[in-house]
């Protein structure tokens, strides 16, 4: 029976690391289609987006099965749960990806040429903390968890900034109001994206250590935009 | 034991029945906050936050105990995983309340009048579909849960509208750039309150049917921003 357990658990990893795969990948493409106004990319992401969807039922059912099989305890139990919400987590970052292969689908198809203004490091960034997140949530390692919620702050000064600049941007010359939107929207998945990174660190160092540290030392909300 | 069992997971539910009600006040009085411009009630919801994300952390453990009590099996297995899942809907709800209420201040402390446009429509429609999905929860009633499904294209279409409306009103009149941007902050705040209204909507047919709703019938990805 234990063995059994162990087997159907090894499945859940093995699930949910093609899961964080395929969201990886599916954020890569879309940035790198947003840069190069390039559709087929951007349809390919796009595209890509049922089969998380199609995971995230698959991974969810596998939970339900291992929970009505035996009765974890203590980290295979805590595991669990936090399976459960990486996999929102995973898929929420999969239609981010989605949103910025969007906006580069109407940047292929306008004769603006997109602008970039903090883009490129916001990029690099939120790539960066989902990557080292997927790598904490692999190796189980929760110090690779802290580094990334060091890095929040940052995404979230740059997400503050672009607003500024694109509000004097489109002040300015009203003929850019619609780019505009664009970059603040892109702006917005992107530090969506870190914040995804952040809970999935979070859970991490649930998983590992047992402690909850989310809402901890925070004098600003979540932002849930 | 098992009366033990049955005590707990009536304690989760009741926690959670709370934790609906703190997040419905919420929306209710943040959305009134940006009607009437009123500091004092915008205030109240930033600060009743805290709260909410509390008793986020303290139904994570309670799950965390039910589980680790006693093996649960078909509908209340099903319950539980659900309960983490609406746990965190409702605290994401609660974060748009702040968003809501962040908007009312700044309108508070500006010369400038707010706009409308399709707010009051959005709010009565996100508001509604919130109630009814918590009322299908607690009462148990699918039903209720399939009515919050129907309600979710008006609102998407209602928040595309307003983006049109606002992009026109931007372009011709560029001092309107920021209230521009606030009413599409409020409008896709309100858009993702029903979005997670839906999630609860779903959760509850999952519940009562072990039926798995969610991506079905989609032809567009859920709008994660």
């Amino acid at each position: 029976m234990h063995r059994h357990f162990d087997e159907h658990l090894d499945a859940l990893k093995s699930k949910l690391t093609l899961m964080g795969s395929l969201a990886e990948e599916a954020i890569h493409k879309a940035i790198e289609s947003r840069k190069k106004h390039d559709s087929a990319i951007a349809r390919r992401v796009i595209d890509g987006d049922g089969r998380i969807n199609t995971l995230e039922i698959e991974i969810d059912q596998a939970i339900v099965d291992l929970l009505a099989l035996q009765q974890p305890v203590a980290i295979d139990l805590r595991f669990i749960l936090a399976a459960q919400k990486i996999n929102n987590d995973l898929e929420r970052i999969g239609d981010h990806a989605v949103n910025i292969a969007e906006s580069a689908l109407a940047l292929a198809a306008s004769p603006f040429q997109g602008q970039f203004l903090h883009l490129p490091e916001m990029a690099d960034l939120a790539q960066k903390m989902f990557h080292d997140a997927l790598d904490g949530f692999i190796h189980g390692d929760p110090a690779l968890g802290r580094a990334v919620l060091e890095l929040d702050d940052r995404i979230d000064d740059l997400n503050r900034q672009m607003t500024t600049e694109v509000i004097r941007l489109m002040r300015d010359k009203p003929e850019t109001v619609e780019a505009g939107l664009d970059l603040i929207r892109v702006s917005r998945n992107l530090e969506r994206v870190a914040d995804l990174a952040t809970n999935i660190a979070e859970e991490i160092i649930f998983i590992t250590q047992a402690r909850v540290v989310k809402h901890h030392a925070e004098d600003h909300p979540d932002t849930a935009d």
